[in-house]
């Protein structure tokens, strides 16, 4: 069964670090409470400012509770206002995957 | 027209940084020269080791066709035997995007 990746990358402005670390973990704390939320992975580079977050979520239905949750919009709105100099959402749909582990 | 995504997470162990680096450093470069290579996005944290590499394709055949670069395998295999604790390929067909940028 194939699930769905929302790509976000993002170039953070020098700006406003406590607030944005404020929304940051609220918004990767609320996610996780979203019905079909799988996971998700985050990374920035403090040099370049430019990050990812990754969410997967189980079908596109999830992707649309998670959009429309009202701090979610809000913290869109802040990002659009102070956080980000650019964004850029990908919705992609996982069609295969592979994991390999080191043995022990 | 959709493209492909192919999501690579990773952990790096603690060891061979030298040899990874170049390694990393020659991937980055290759991956460029193939026919249908789009853009790519790299991340590392360096407290948990974890990193993930976003590589966009314009469709499956360069995916393929950089599967099966030499090098490539090669990388892929001193991965497995040497850099890597753990990972994870998914390859996704990205369906929509939206961008957003800074109106100056």
């Amino acid at each position: 069964m194939s699930y769905i990746a929302v790509i976000f990358t993002s170039t953070r402005r020098d700006s406003d670090h406590e607030e944005y670390a404020t929304w940051s973990h609220l918004m990767s704390e609320m996610v996780r409470e979203i019905p079909g939320f799988l996971d998700s992975d985050s990374f920035r580079d403090p040099e370049t400012r430019e990050g990812v977050t990754i969410a997967y979520f189980e079908n596109e239905e999830a992707v649309k509770t998670w959009r429309e949750v009202s701090e979610h919009q809000e913290a869109q709105q802040l990002g659009r206002e102070k956080f980000y100099g650019e964004y850029r959402v990908r919705i992609a749909r996982v069609e295969r995957e592979y994991h390999w582990e080191r043995p022990d």
